[in-house]
This record gives structure tokens, C-alpha cells and sequence, in this order.
């Protein structure tokens, strides 16, 4: 088998658009490995992601082909090797449960990416983990009145490193308006509770002060409207009245670490794309 | 064995309490079978509840020995035999889920209760279950206009059952302020969202246009202030992308009646303390 | 739009599968509103559920242009209309929560199918839910010396009544080789606990003795082989030590009414698809 | 407020332990700031364990004058101070996965212990994770002809070591019984299926052949019977017919480390009591 490619795509439903995309891979001698279609019929939209093993025919034909399709149908779509490490950067302040998470899995082969950097807000010895070794760690200090040129100097990276994700593993500063408009629909934060319920800061301690029985943990993509970007993973956690904030912090840090790695690689394989303000989630 | 007590307290946290409750027992004869104690070093209060077997004292004789010491420790107290079964009042509107699930558990004996009624802003037709035979029915309809003659109407049947409980299952009235004064730590909501998240109307429909993983209830004590209520049990389930708001309220109707089922029973079961806004939930 | 139909297929993998099925319904001018599939590549079976408008083309024409495809790619395959209820016998014996539970989803339309009859070792004063009214209730009681026959008449039953599942809620007779063959495929058994832990009578009081900290109920297809057939559904709830055996079983009667439901909801929207002694489920 | 000091015990269940013991620690002037019991009527034996703060009495008079009463009732106890870092040995093979994380969670403060080595009976090329700084490793390599002497250095190193617990975090060597004997109460092991079922080897296989709906994880103490010890915690997840064995490992990693670290947890706080094959566990 050679390496399969990923297809996905979104646009209007219509009849026949599953035959259409399915015909013109069988066409081109390609075997579906798995196949995944979601029509919204509230929404009149249409969104499939494809995994085809291309047999031996060239990947390049086969994604030129298939131009035409996606402009008759108006489809948004991708095609790209499941197997190719994507680029991505990690963004952390204090609390590195996620980072080091991810780093480990990255380390196992458990998640295929290529981490291209890993910035903070904080030095690097504020960073527990060890397995930074041979990632570059770029220490950019944020203040209120730096905040425009320290989001520059974050931009270059990007741009310097081509990242095709960047992953706010527990990254307390708020990214402006321009920021998150330049890092649209690729840029991952997990927030510390299960959204919409405590947005923004210390939402353990919120969660203590309502006295729920269950936390939880939200991974979302950056929109310009905090806390407010479309949903890709949750997870809960019970608790009980003998919680203290702190045991909340505590338990919460697996369920973040969890929710993050599990929204990282559902977008790194392509199963999420996006619906309005809403994702569309291929779980395979 | 004689049929336990329970006794269930709550007080200003200071050294020696347990001592003292669980010597004046041990000095009356009394053999504890199950206890739970809670410390809020937060709020330096404390909280108790004991099943214990009386044994062949009498227990009239161990509840009024009881009093000087709750005197002492400012408690607020209560002390029951364990298997008196509560009168209950059920409330409903047009979605009988959670009241056939709650009249069905009655009936098997999972809840010990006492249904004294069932309420409805419905006439009788509207309700799907036959396990009402027996149990009084009473439709109170309501407009704006009529809501204080109809409150004064349910005000009037606790009063005359002696109802020391009101469950709202699905009742889809909001109570008035002076209402849920009124029936203050004695009246239970199933709401059905997740709560702090998607209060008010709809809550289901509101879930789907934001797009969350999870949905969820949430049972709670009511008062003045909606959906704000000390929460008593919530539970969640995980939902994809290709749940309609109907498929929603078809998975929510199972986690609203086994939420609701429970807050009851823990309620019945003198489980359930009162922590100013939080409950202290001993589950056993 | 018109009702949909559901087109359930499996067959050996190869290439243009879904080229072929998705093509040939476009070209019967009928719109795909769900699509699942799944490639077994470990055991190169493919599995497929398509529900479709068949617009104004017409359902048996549709079906015959379908047999020679089928014929083709050796596929064992249904297509049935969505809102046909299908034919369904109950069984139960003394504890009726899952047959209330299945009655009471079936009145609410929830579960749509066509309740045949209710059948039970006990006589009808056993159950308690009073949601039986209309239903024909059979009393078919058993002992080791008058199984045959009554398996006879159960069979006789099943014919007379063209019932397409019969539903073990918690009917404790174990069924003969004889009689799981002639049922193969169209009878689901709900088992008290996580299978494959606590095979056999008793289960509750097996996970007690064991200790275990999670206590589960399977909903299975039977088979000869005793708690051995394919899985459909399972789930789980926590248990503490304080957990007797008895509410475990209490607990455990919430897990078996929502894992039996469900399973029989997938059934019969045709979601499950047998693959060898497993299950392929697309849930939607 | 002192260091707090925990009272474990368990013993024969009879009315009054409860005041013994907390009128002691009144009479002490400790103030109690968290406490559990449970008595079980099916064995009549009783369990507590009581956190309190000893105010200004010397640690050592306390202990002193609660041998008598211990004697008294015949119970099983210990009683430490609650922030002593306990010396824990840890084991493993080639998935590094669960110990990973438990140096993680050690190194950021959330399970308080002294790792005094780790044990591999690969060599430390294998081991993934940097965060073995400082520790010491032991290369214990074993063969069916060498398993005698590799446990005599085990053996030697939990002696010389004071190890108070031993951590079986993915060891895949089966411990003879004279090792389990000698290890009896103190050694947890982390078994990747929901325990009772798919006890040996490849669970995970084993899982995805009988076709389970869910994939579980279960921490238990070890014994000579294998996979037979007492429970401390369990976990689960869901996974469908799409998940391969491999799919079932790298969900089951997440699932194995957070019950495992959970169980060390639970262990080192002394929340946990054995009761015959099974145990009690006082969550807190």
C-alpha cells in the first residue's frame, strides 16, 4: 500500500456529490481506506473527509484532477499524505502539564507532528519538563505596553517556521484581535473549563464558587471573541463538595491535557473542519 | 436491628464535635452503621450525617437528649427514622419522562416516597403514563394573569398534604419569587442543561448553536434567583456533530430523569446539605 | 422530501465500492442524506449504511436496479423504508424496568417500532408498569421438563406474529441451541454487567466479591454460546466499596434500561451490522 | 495550623469505636480536619481514617496513648504524619508511558514521594523520558534462567532502598510468588483491561476480538495470583468497531496512566484499606 492522501472538503449539498467524489477517485484507480460524510440538513451544507490509498497513480495528477470537481460543487478542500509531520508550534506560560503532555506523545510517535518551536511568555527555566532537547524555546516576554511587538515578534516566528498549527498549551496571555485573526481556524487553545460555562480567568475557582458536581476542559479554536471560538473536544470530570479549588486545579490538569492532545490530533489528521461557528469532527 | 435514625447537621467547625455526637450515641446504646462528616476549612463550618440503629432505647428519649448539645454547637439539626417514607409532591408539563420514571422507581420501591399528588398546568390527557392510578391529580392551568390564584392554589395543596417535598419535572413554569421563598430547600428543578452553561429556555437548541461536545442536566434547589439554585447532581453525555437539537432532547431525557432520580433520592435519603449557595452531598 | 429508505450492505473490500452503490443511486436521482462506512482492513470486509431520498423515483424500482449490483460484489444487503416500524416481541420475566423502559420509549415515540406482544415465565400480575394495555401479554412458564414446549410455543409465536427482534429484557430463561439458531441475528439479550467480566447468574453478587470499583451491563445478540455473542452496546457507572450488592443492582437497573434501549434503537434503524462474532454499529 | 497527622485502622466492627477514637483525639486536643469510615454489615468489620491536626501535643504522645485502645478493639493501624514523602520504587519495561508521568506528576508537586530508583529490566536506552535526572536506575535484565537472582537484587534493592512501595508501571515480568508474598500489600501494578475481563497477556487484542465496546484499565495490588489482587481503581472509554488493536493501545495509555497515578495517589494519602480481596477506598 502506498501512503494514503487525505481528502477533505465542505461546501453546499446537493444530490450526487458523494458518487461524483467517489467515481472520480475509483477513476483514477485510488482505493478508499476509510471514508467519513456529514450532510447538515439544518445548515444545507455538506462536508466529507476521505482517506484513499492512490495505488500508482501519481498524487499530483490526482489532486490537479480533481480541481475541477471541487469548482463545479464550490467545494473548500484539502488534499494532503496522511504520513507528512505537520509544523507546528507550542505556546506555554507556567503551567507546562500540557506541553510536556504533548511533547511526550510527539516523542512516542503517538502524535505525528514536527514541533518547530516552542515559545513563552516566561523563561525557559520555568519550564519543568526535560523534553525540550533540540526544540528551539523562544522566550517572549509580554507586558501591556510590549504587547504589539512581542505579537510581531510571535508573527515572524510563525512565518520563519511556515507552522501550520499553533497550539496554545496553557498560554494565559490574551492574543489581540489582529493576532487571532491572523492565526484563523489554526490555532488550538484548551480553556480550563467546560465552555460555555466559566469563561475567562481562574474558572476552577468560578466552578468552586457554583458548586458543580463536574469540571471539565475545552479545546477550541482562537477566535477573536474569547472563549467563544468553535468547540473541537470536551471532557468532564465529577467532583464532589469536599473539591477544593485546588484538588479542582489538579484534577483539571489531566482532563486538560487529555481534551488538548485529543483536539491536536483530530486537526493534524484532518478529521476537524469547520461549520460556521461550529466544527464538524471526523473521529474515525 | 431496629429501623436506623438519621441525623444530619450542620454547624460552626470547632474541635470535638464528632466526639461529642458520637459519644452522646455510644452513651444512649446507639451503634452507628454509616457515617460521613464533612470539614469546609474554607468556610470553617461542618457537617454530619449518622445512620445508626437505637437499639432499645427509645427514640424520642436519644432525639431530645440531643437538643442541649445541638444547643451548644449551634446546629441546625434534624433526626428521622430512615425508612418513613417522605410525602412528595410532583409537578410536571407537558414532557412526563422524568414523572413516569420517578413514579415508576416509587412503585418498585427504589424510592422510598410518598407521591401525595401530581400537578399539572395540563389537563390529565396530556400525561403518557398509567402509573398515576390511584394517586390524585390536579390540574392548575396558568396564564400570566392567573399565576398568583394558581400559586396560592399549589401554595394551599402543600399546606393540606403536608408535602415536605416538590419536584419540578419538568414543570416548565417559572416560580414567583415569593413561590420559591416559600418552598426554600424543599423544592427540587431538574434543568436541562450543564449548568452555569445554557440557563433559561431551550436549552438544548442553545447547545446546538454553540456548537458544544456535551451535553448534560443539572438538579437543583430552587430559588428566587432561575437556574442559580444550589445544585444538588448533574451528568453529561457526549454528542457529535451530527446531533440535531432533537436528537439532543432525545439523549437529554435520559440524563434529566436519571439526574433528577437521584437528587431526589439523596434528597429523601436526608443525604443532601445545605452550604450556603453548594450542597454537601454524602452519597454513601 | 419523501421517506427515506435505508440501504445496510456488507461485503468483501475491493476498490469503487462506494463509487458504485453512491452512483448508482444518484443515478436513480435519489439524494443521500446519511452515509456511513466502514473498511475492515484487518479482515478486508466492507460494511455500508446509506439512508437516501428516493425522490419521485419509485421504491421497488429502485430496489430491483439494486440486486444485480449486489449480485456482483457478493453483498449481504437490506433496504428497507425508515419509518416502517418494525414487528417486535418483548420477553421478561420478574424484573420489568427494561420492559417499562421499552414500553415507555415506544409511547412517547422515541423507539419507533410495533410492539407484537409481551411474553413471560411469570403470570402478567408480575409486571409492574401498567403501560402494557392493548398489548397482547403471553404467559409461557417453564421447567426443565416443559422447555421444549415452550420454546415450541414461543416459536409458534414469533411466526404468528412475524415479530422481525425479540428482546430479552431481562427474561432469565437460557434459550436452547435450537431455538438462538432459528433467532440468530434478530434477538438481543441484555446481560448485567461489563461483559466479558461475570459471565453467568448472579453477576451483581460476582462484582461484589471481586471488588471491582465499575459495574456495567452488555446488550448482545445471542448466540449458542451463552454470553458470548456479538456486542452491541455497553456501558458502565462507578461503584464505591460502600456499594452492597443490592445497590448495585439498583444502580445496575439504570445502566440496563439506557444500554438495552439503545441497542435496540441501533437495531432497528438498521445501524448494526454483523462482522463474525463482532458488531459494526454506525451510530450517526 | 501543625502538620496533620493520618489515622488509618480497621477492626472488627462493634458499637462505640467511633467515639473511642475521636474522643481520644478531643481528649488530645487535635482537631480533626478530615475523616471517613465505613462499616461493613456483610463482613462486620470496621474501617476509618481520620486526618487531624495535633495542635500542640508532641506526635509521638498521641501515638503512645492510642496503642492501648487499639489493642483494646484489635485493629490494624498506622498512623503518619500526612506530608512525609514516601520512598517509591518504580518499575518498568518498555512502555514508559505510566512512569513518564508519574515522575511528571512527582516533579510539579502532585503526588508527594521520594523516588529512590527505578528498576528496568531493559537497559535505560529505552526509556523515553528525561525526567530520570538524578535518579537512580538499575538495569535488573532477566531470563527464565535468571529470574531467581534478578529478584534477590530486586529484593536487596527494596531493603536497601527503605522502599515503601513498589510501582509496577508497564513491568511485563511476572513476579514469582515469593516475590509477591514479600511485596504483599505494598506493590501496585497497572493491568490494561478492565479487570475481570481479559486477564494475561495482549489484552488489548484480546479486547478487540471479542468486540468490547469499551476498553478499560485497572490498578491493582499484587498477589500471587495474578491479575487477581485487590482493586484500588478502574477506568474506561469507549471505543467502536473502527478502533484497531493499535488504536485500543494508544487510547488505553491515557486510561493506564491516570488510573495508575490515581491508585499511587490514593495509596501514598493511606486512603487505602485492604479488606480481604478487595478494598477500601476513602476518596476524600
Amino acid at each position: 500500500m502506498s501512503q494514503p492522501l487525505i481528502l477533505a472538503l465542505s461546501c453546499a449539498d446537493r444530490p450526487g456529490i458523494v458518487a461524483r467524489v467517489t467515481g472520480y477517485l475509483a477513476q483514477c484507480g485510488c482505493n478508499i481506506v476509510e471514508a467519513q460524510q456529514f450532510d447538515d440538513l439544518l445548515e444545507n451544507k455538506f462536508f466529507m473527509r476521505v482517506a484513499f490509498d492512490p495505488g500508482t497513480t501519481d498524487r499530483e495528477e490526482i489532486r490537479e484532477g480533481f480541481g475541477p470537481i471541487a469548482l463545479e460543487y464550490g467545494m473548500a478542500w484539502t488534499m494532503q499524505r496522511r504520513d507528512r509531520a505537520r509544523r507546528v508550534l507550542l505556546m506555554v506560560s507556567k503551567f507546562d502539564h500540557c506541553l510536556a503532555d504533548l511533547l511526550y506523545r510527539q516523542r512516542i510517535g503517538e502524535i505525528n507532528m514536527d514541533i518547530v518551536g516552542v515559545v513563552s511568555n516566561h523563561p525557559r527555566e520555568a519550564v519543568t519538563t526535560h523534553l525540550l532537547d533540540g526544540i528551539p524555546f523562544h522566550h517572549l516576554p509580554i507586558t501591556k505596553e510590549t504587547k504589539p511587538e512581542q505579537e510581531a515578534k510571535l508573527r515572524a516566528l510563525v512565518e520563519e517556521t511556515r507552522a501550520e498549527l499553533v497550539v496554545l498549551a496553557r498560554y494565559m496571555q490574551v492574543l489581540s484581535d489582529d493576532m487571532t485573526r491572523y492565526l484563523s481556524g489554526r490555532c488550538i487553545n484548551i480553556h480550563h473549563s467546560f465552555l460555555p460555562g466559566f469563561k475567562g480567568a481562574k474558572p476552577y475557582h468560578q466552578a468552586h464558587a457554583r458548586g458543580v458536581k463536574m469540571i471539565g476542559a475545552t479545546a477550541h479554536y482562537v477566535t477573536a471573541d474569547l472563549d467563544e471560538g468553535p468547540i473541537i473536544h470536551q471532557d468532564v470530570e465529577a467532583v464532589t463538595h469536599a473539591a477544593t479549588p485546588e484538588d479542582m486545579v489538579r484534577k483539571g490538569r489531566d482532563i486538560e491535557r487529555r481534551v488538548l492532545a485529543e483536539a491536536v490530533r483530530l486537526h493534524l489528521e484532518e478529521r476537524v473542519l469547520l461549520n460556521g461557528g461550529r466544527t464538524v469532527v471526523f473521529k474515525g
